[in-house]
């Protein structure tokens, strides 16, 4: 019933709304590339016949009135902005296929009691002010008046002041959302994981948002002459660096090959001279886990690994924590719709978790809130390459459509 | 009977003969500085009462003629120009401590049969037109007039314009010495290893200057967002390139801990963003051996290894061979009179291999040649914290002294 071409339509006329870049999309919140698409996505809510509404923050809504407006609205989408040069899906499939899901509602005369609202957030990547999430905070109350005259983007203008020119003379809404306005919020993103296409699986029920530790590690040795310090004296920082990247590796290979990632992302050598024994080693780690008990005990064994290679090595560890964020469980009830719509529509599905932050981390804090995915080309993401097929971005626009039916009658 | 304060004052005065740096010596061939510190060299060699030379790239010779002045000469020194923030000893050494040893023979009213020629090289370390151990290579015509035009500094001037300028009008001979006038080439230097210090031995005697390899590899694998790409589905270049820097380390200390080196000492990922896995790798590999043979075994292993890993992580390997240079084996007899010298004195000594180059190995193309290495401080090099005890500096004097008696009567 969703329709392909519309789909396609909507997909391929956004990524055409981007500033120059190298083949990808480049739609960066608040500026006026980003208004451009804002106005298309308004004209098709317009065309549908929804009510147009936005934030004081720049998120959209398109309202498919219910009959009992004083119910709380079911809210679907997600982001519509895009890092630099990305590809065309990430966050605008979620945007595109909650627009598609209420136009079939809409041409099958289907009104539901309660209200329907497609859901553009603003900001969800960061790139313009630096703070992910953006949109979805100040629904949630997170972030609030004062946060604008907080945040400052690179050239130097606060939040408020981008605002005030992004928003013009527009007539906008508070953006924080009372939990109480809101009956559950869905949003469909594609993978950004390679998992459901290797595994031919239609889509992805995510149970939890995985919890994050970020971690810098430095190893100091002593530098030396490369041809002159024998094996058996050095303290060589680089050497402890790769024995321990490899020794925790197989370790999550061993542990938790299912249930956690762990990635080394960035890795320098200091004075990094061909002919130098490196003196200093430093890397990051990204450790992710819907369990925050996995991640416990990585925790324990990169103490415990860090102090046996330490004394191999002869080289000192500093183990540094940046950050930490919880994992978020999705909510089991709206999970059980999104299985049955998938079973209704004959769909393969399977249970994961989302490596990846989403507006649904937030919007969990407002209301019931639920993700799924939807496959992608070798999980290709933040890439002019990233590909969603059109029959697959219709398979999750009927996912919603009849979650969306069923989340009215419960 | 050499003189410690003597060799203290050399080095003092020499080390304070420098471009202003962090703390150290920065001599560069060729320059103003350079230019200050072969003047004090020459007033030191007059008062000896040496017959002063310069040649036409730089080295400058101070020469005790020997009964028969048609006997070729026995030519004993070192470099005289530092890399950028240097210490006081690095080539430094092998010029004051040779200079010592003729002091010594004049002040004993010991003539020779050969003359004893002190040397000091200049450009050794290559830091100023880019080419390592060039005063030598002209000394042995492996240069001659026409890489004058040929080589560059990073200020667009030609050799040829920067030795107009570096000579003025002084009278030189020509650089280009023929192998019948040197009987023989002994260089001393600091060990900058810390192999002597660390079993307390008072002189090394250079076996062979190591046969050096030098590779860049290159690791190919598939980029992802590091929460979406679950762990048994990455193709993560980083995890690759530090297994195989483990094994390779690990098969070195298993197989050649005495009598090879291996080192990274560049290593850098791609894209290098903590929350990316990484899609390529490169690394710098320096290996050393004073046997051709086992640089040929560690070469098999590393290309065996690299399929190996090829395969276990899914990458694509590339090995490229960026320079070779063939072991220098120092000359047996002149190895034998320094042991005979030591054996004299009661120093102790050991046998090993020069894992850095150095001048004597050009020299060796022009006469028989030979090295010893005193000890230096936790083997710190091209630092300003080098350094050789006065006393050490004393003993090796004194091995070069007996050496070139020794030599005269061989």
């Amino acid at each position: 019933m969703a329709n392909q071409s519309r789909l396609k339509k909507d997909i391929e006329t956004l990524r055409h709304i981007s500033e120059p870049c190298n083949g990808g999309v480049t739609r960066i919140g608040l500026t006026a590339t980003y208004r451009q698409g804002v106005e298309y996505l308004k004209q098709q809510m317009q065309e549908i016949g929804l009510i147009i509404k936005e934030d004081d923050v720049g998120n959209v809504y398109g309202i498919l009135l219910g009959k009992d407006p004083a119910l709380p609205s079911i809210v679907s989408g997600s982001h519509l902005d895009t890092v630099r040069n990305s590809g065309a899906f990430d966050g605008i499939a979620g945007v595109v296929c909650a627009l598609e899901a209420v136009r079939i509602l809409k041409e099958n005369n289907i009104q539901l009691s309660h209200s329907v609202e497609v859901l553009a957030t603003v900001e969800e990547e960061g790139t313009h002010f630096g703070t992910v999430l953006l949109g979805s905070r100040f629904i949630s109350g997170e972030f609030s008046e004062q946060d604008k005259d907080r945040l400052y983007n690179d050239r130097g203008n606060s939040l408020r002041e981008v605002l005030t020119d992004y928003l013009g003379h527009r007539v906008v809404q508070p953006a924080f959302r009372a939990p109480e306005s809101i009956k559950a919020f869905l949003e469909l993103h594609d993978e950004q994981g390679p998992v459901l296409e290797a595994t031919n699986i239609d889509i992805g029920i995510v149970d939890s948002i995985v919890a994050i530790q970020q971690m810098v590690i430095t190893i100091t040795g002593f530098a030396g002459h490369a041809g002159t310090v024998p094996m058996t004296l050095r303290q060589d920082a680089g050497v402890a660096g790769c024995l321990f990247v490899t020794e925790l590796n197989r370790f999550i290979l061993r542990q938790y090959a299912d249930s956690a990632t762990l990635t080394v992302g960035k890795f320098s050598l200091q004075p990094n001279s061909a002919n130098c024994i490196p003196n200093q080693c430093q890397f990051t780690l990204d450790i992710r886990s819907g369990d925050a008990k996995i991640l416990e005990d990585i925790d324990r064994y990169i103490h415990q690994q860090a102090l046996l290679i330490q004394q191999e090595c002869n080289t000192a560890f500093d183990i540094n924590n940046i950050s930490y964020k919880s994992p978020v469980v999705m909510n089991e009830a709206l999970r059980q719709l999104i299985i049955h719509s998938c079973e209704k529509l004959n769909l393969s599905y399977r249970h994961m978790n989302s490596g990846a932050g989403h507006d649904a981390m937030i919007m969990a804090g407002v209301c019931p809130s639920a993700m799924l995915f939807v496959p992608c080309y070798k999980g290709i993401t933040h890439h002019p390459d990233e590909n969603v097929t059109w029959e697959n971005m219709a398979k999750g626009t009927e996912v919603l459509f009849h979650t969306m039916i069923a989340l009215d009658q419960s």
